[in-house]
């Protein structure tokens, strides 16, 4: 991708390290998940499992278990909390599934598609209440703090994008709100409570909130970014989908306005109108690298990363935040 | 309505004399509501007033003001329990609207008709998240514990009979099942959250759980009758929607067993398979009716009535037992 080479070099990261350091809390979150995602209505738990265990990269949970340790966790207090985040997540996509009507997630064909919206919708609903089932287990009150209005932000987020898509002149503020509250504040909050479960000081809880918004916002600029220039198999749903949806990202915000007054009939009907012929995601594409706003929000994104790595300075030089390091300069280094 | 003049006279009941009792707690339950539904990304304040507004007889958020001032609660702590227990009912009927394409709740247009299906399910979750929030306010991880559960096991509810919807096989007990987990049980958990917020005895708790739960049961058999016997005025919805929708409710699902094989093939068409002419609803009506099918779902609800008034016989007789001895006849009085 030509976009991506014009960025200075950056450590190209991975989430292998961290995948090794929390292998057997990582498989006793699998433990979790898989038992309280049953119940005795037999629709609930094969929608689940069909979400669940196409799998993704189960990185909110992985992120609420690697705080907590590096946090110093002696006990296995995290799990729960890990296992609570990614019940939450998964509520999210299964109703954003709906709300979207998108074909593809995780690779697979969407639940709804499969066992129709309303069971989406639903399962989605007993898994965010099985996530505030687990917490009470915990008896963590600030983690349920942290995570309840986790789950309150995003759907704000959620509705704030919903109520500004196709909006041409949509602010880049605006957008990064946006963000901020679908996508970043799940990362915040999963880190965050691993911190709380630790019982970390409330400076070091800070930092890994602060690491874990940060990480976020990376995480879902380069997403945006890899919409425009990344295949389909990679990103696991359709490339072109926000395109499609008329979803005002980073990338075609900037190129709008990069590409002036001579492109703006163009915008307005794909976008604004949602109008879209086949060579339009092409075109899209093509004047989105063109105008250099890829390569802008993949700047962006590494800035994040960068921050998200600054905010571990409070920790010690130890093998878990060389992992959390790696993983931010991962969630940018995604380039297909 | 002549199903209703067979049944035994029974004490008419009111909400009067709870509302009197509880118009200063819930006036600040209110306030709460009001409060808590506000955010920054406005079309949430606008659909959730929308519903809220449209009111409803806050019928569970008066349980558990009731239910602590009957366990002799002397603080407000039960009036965020109480606008939490509010929002999570009012979050699964956005959901419900949206599963079952319902055009009119609480007597208004519903709200997916006006701001989107989209809009509906993802306010449902705001407001979930936002009772969330208010429980960890109350620093009570019991109530947080029933309350959690409780949506857990709504959600359940839903999804059977989702699961079950167009089963004119569909048993009497598999029926109960749903109306416990769909209705009864956020009436028991209002109720008992309320106890708890009191500090009342466990065998205290466990009496007010029992009230809820059967109230509960008498309120949604009385409902599921009147859909076959009221008018759309006094439901604040259609009657005939449960009809209309296929709906394997007691009246239903008796008159189906009652009027025997020479009417099967109607029933398999008109629910079965859901293939409805104009007369069809008026035709069910009248085999309902004749074949005693409503008089036994009511009289079965009077039986739950009594069970949740028989429920009471831990506390006291006072002015807060009686309003809640009339509220369970209230339930299963309403006649049109």
């Amino acid at each position: 991708m030509d976009a991506a080479r014009a960025i200075p070099a950056r450590p190209v990261g991975s989430i292998d390290g961290l995948a090794h350091l929390t292998a057997s809390d990582m498989a006793g979150v699998d433990v979790l998940i898989l038992d309280r995602m049953q119940s005795p209505v037999s629709v609930i738990p094969a929608l689940a499992d069909h979400i669940i265990e196409a799998g993704g990269k189960r990185l909110r949970p992985l992120l609420t278990v690697a705080a907590a340790r590096l946090a110093g966790a002696k006990d296995a207090a995290a799990l729960k909390l890990a296992a609570a985040v990614e019940f939450i997540h998964t509520a999210t996509l299964l109703h954003d599934d709906v709300v979207d009507a998108s074909n593809l997630r995780r690779g697979k064909v969407a639940a709804h598609l499969i066992w129709g919206a309303p069971s989406s919708v639903l399962v989605g609903d007993f898994l965010f209440a099985r996530a505030f089932e687990l917490m009470v287990e915990t008896g963590s009150m600030r983690a349920m703090e942290i995570l309840a209005r986790a789950s309150r932000v995003i759907a704000e987020g959620e509705v704030l994008q919903l109520s500004r898509a196709r909006d041409i002149n949509l602010s880049r503020q605006t957008y990064l709100d946006i963000i901020s509250a679908k996508t970043a504040e799940l990362f915040a909050a999963a880190a965050e409570a691993g911190a709380v479960a630790a019982r970390a000081s409330s400076q070091r809880c800070a930092a890994l909130r602060s690491y874990g918004l940060n990480l976020g916002l990376a995480f879902q600029l380069t997403d945006d970014a890899l919409d425009y220039g990344g295949s389909t198999e990679a990103l696991g749903k359709n490339a072109g989908d926000d395109f499609r949806e008329g979803k005002a990202t980073l990338p075609l915000l900037l190129a709008i306005k990069r590409t002036g007054p001579s492109h703006r009939d163009f915008w307005d009907r794909v976008i604004g109108r949602r109008e879209q012929a086949e060579p339009d995601f092409k075109r899209a594409r093509e004047l989105i690298i063109g105008s250099g706003a890829l390569e802008e929000t993949l700047q962006s994104a590494a800035t994040y990363a960068d921050l998200a790595k600054a905010a571990l300075d409070e920790f010690p030089d130890n093998a878990h935040r060389q992992g959390l390091e790696a993983l931010a300069d991962f969630a940018v280094s995604r380039r297909a």
